[in-house]
């Protein structure tokens, strides 16, 4: 058998030169954006006026399987990829388990995780398009960082609404994003019309993803020049993110390897839908069979105990209605940590494909999340986003299995980031302060009584 | 010619297995440590009480060429290394040079430096001999985080001594390093009688490197089963960093290119002797003749300012005496952002070279610093430490004497780290409130009394 190497690099040359469309390969599509007031579906034209033209087209192709990767955006991306496929050897070990334990590393770039593939591509078509500047939502702010590098990188203006509470919790994160140019403004905010609904209903609150996005959205399209961009749940980002799988699968085959097993955090989906396209991709034509595995935060259960159902992407009802699994607009997370996956809604192709049987959901227990963190930095050396570390729990648990049955399984998770800008949270879980919140059924029915009602 | 790639990762098989000795090749040797009192030159026996007996060997020896890399600190090093060879194509391109810019980036792990390169070293060889744990110092707490990985990884007990503004500017850099199992504590510290002392002579001292060393080795040679161990100035440490100029010079070599000029950022010299190590050899033998830059901050200009002199490697007076290039054990820094670079001396085994006319050093002030830090954060987009950025500057700066006298000379420089956790530092450039601190003659001589009188 070939030595596995613990890292992988694929070369400059063998980098993927196209992104890959998972919904050219499904059977059935994921319901299209509609608009809120008429419920028709909205062609990529009426989207114009929020995103860039080339993105919006991305957003609305259901049918072109593959889209070469501009020449500039390549250019950047030789800055930081490929990226590393890793065997977790030192883990496998501690575990003492017969799986096979791989991990795409994505958090060797400044904005210390994954988020980077996207941001370039946004920034390179809105600077294609001659556009001043963009406007943009971030949570943990790893999304803010990797759109502030690209921003720099194309010479764009930048603003960003950062989640209030990640604002607080994470100040260093808004001085990062500084030193790249862009301004960031916490949360809701009193710069917005949306903000100031928020604020007004609830002074005190801690923001949310859903909040950042109205206000964003709003920012952009009363402003000349502008556009708003979306690190999460968009066709467009998930497009940009299949360079993952795309790497990973081509790392896999070099080693003679392929995964039984495929497991990403969920939060608005990007990281996952990137990890498991080109394997679902297989799945869909039946070349293969993996078990593909969401995890997501018992905090903000939107596959696991969420609702198929259409519903807004913010929480200012100023964006389209998309059909997802989604906790309600209305719903607003618990302040856990993972800033990353405090958000509504979900993808709505993974949505899609969740819901059609592709694929599977766990919610995992926030502690349980930092157990997993701690157990995987002391052997494997990397610290681990939060975010990130929901994969990884979920990984030990399945690794954990195949030691109770004596399978020798070929398991593949993403390791979306960092937690550098975590530690704060790690703190709280050093010193027995962080709690486990797992939503009432009366909580989450409050939440869907935000839900759009639909003729 | 070769299309050069904007980073070169060597494979496994390529790294190097064995560690460079710098000492046996060099005509003079530098001059021998020896005891405070008796000015006797010290055997590798009597630092048994303090360093591990291999390492204390290793700092003594002058004539072993290689030293094999023991397999387990291979198969830690396996975790992030080998470690990109990158080409600043942005940078020279933004610079208008007709210069080659290359950099070997040690940031991509989670120390966040090349620290780890000797720390895990350290780390095997007291677990080797059956020790219990170590005890360290650090400054921007690099070292601090890199030797907790590796403590854990080994399965040791240990004790870092912060300094204590970095202490105060990075609460996070703790939290990382009780990630990783680690005590920390501010230095000076009512915990030893060194701190004790220091405190009552300056209650409200920011600490030094100097300080926290003589807090963790007394309270190694105090504690059974302790050993003390440091990230830089040691020969033991240059031997272990000689890693990263050898993977430079090889992924230079499969390049087809040589260095015309090598640049490092110096503080206690670990991250300059180990990326000059291969090519000082080549000028040693006369194979070759590099221009090679030491960069410093101007606040702690050790190389340029200060005086060949044996002197104390720390404030406290509890170690050996070394001959370097000293401001005096009792020159206090001014508190600049470059923590790494805040030590009174210099490397022995650097000192002498320069003594000898073998390099070249500068000093740097810090606005000028953080000015290439930006912009190289902006075009390359990796967000480098304070302490690398001043090798940055350098770089930039010869890049520019390129562009005037049309010469295209291939420059390296070790980007030795990323600045996650010098945000402080970044807001106090935006911000303007960052001050140069340049040093007057009087404080200088101020420093220089302290040195220890010699017969």
């Amino acid at each position: 058998m070939t030595k596995i190497p613990h890292r992988l690099y694929l070369t400059e040359d063998q980098m993927p030169r196209r992104w890959y469309n998972l919904r050219a390969d499904m059977k059935e599509q994921p319901d299209p954006l509609i608009h809120p007031g008429t419920h028709e579906p909205l062609p990529a034209e009426s989207l114009y006026p929020i995103f860039c033209e080339k993105l919006a087209r991305q957003e609305t192709d259901c049918t072109t399987r593959y889209f070469d990767i501009p020449e500039p955006v390549l250019d950047m991306y030789k800055l930081y990829r490929p990226s590393p496929l890793c065997r977790a050897y030192n883990l496998e070990k501690a575990l003492g388990t017969p799986a096979k334990i791989y991990y795409k590393f994505e958090g060797n770039n400044t904005s210390g995780s994954h988020k980077l593939n996207s941001a370039i591509a946004q920034a390179y078509y809105a600077k294609e398009q001659g556009l001043k500047g963009l406007t943009t939502e971030t949570g943990a702010g790893q999304w803010g960082t990797a759109l502030s590098e690209a921003c720099a990188y194309f010479g764009l203006d930048l603003k960003v609404f950062m989640v209030k509470v990640s604002y607080e919790q994470k100040p260093y994160r808004k001085a990062v994003m500084q030193t790249f140019g862009a301004d960031v403004t916490p949360s809701p905010s009193d710069t917005t019309e949306a903000g100031r609904a928020i604020l007004a209903h609830d002074p005190t609150t801690g923001g949310s993803l859903g909040c950042a996005i109205s206000e964003a959205v709003e920012m952009a399209v009363t402003h000349e020049g502008y556009r708003y961009v979306l690190g999460s749940v968009l066709n467009q980002v998930l497009l940009h993110q299949s360079i993952i799988g795309l790497e990973s699968r081509q790392a896999m085959e070099l080693l003679d390897e392929y995964p039984d097993i495929v497991i990403g955090c969920a939060g608005g989906g990007s990281n996952l839908g990137g990890l498991i396209a080109p394997f679902m991709q297989d799945k869909l034509l039946g070349r293969t069979d993996p078990r593909i595995i969401a995890v997501e935060p018992a905090s903000c259960p939107s596959l696991t105990r969420g609702r198929y159902a259409y519903d807004f992407c913010d929480t200012g009802h100023v964006t389209p209605l998309a059909r997802m699994y989604t906790l309600g607009n209305g719903f607003m997370p618990a302040p856990n940590h993972a800033g990353g996956l405090r958000y509504h809604g979900m993808s709505p192709i993974l949505s899609k494909l969740y819901h059609d049987g592709y694929m599977e959901a766990v919610a995992v227990k926030q502690t349980d999340v930092f157990e997993a963190a701690v157990q995987f930095a002391k052997v494997e050396t990397i610290l681990p986003a939060p975010e990130s570390a929901h994969a990884i729990r979920s990984a030990i648990d399945e690794a954990l299995r195949c030691k109770q049955t004596g399978e020798a399984k070929t398991i593949l998770f993403g390791l979306t980031g960092t937690g550098y800008f975590d530690m704060a949270a790690y703190e709280a879980y050093h010193n027995g302060r962080m709690r486990n919140h797992v939503p009432t059924d009366a909580e989450l029915a409050e939440g869907f009584a935000s839900l759009p009602a639909m003729a």
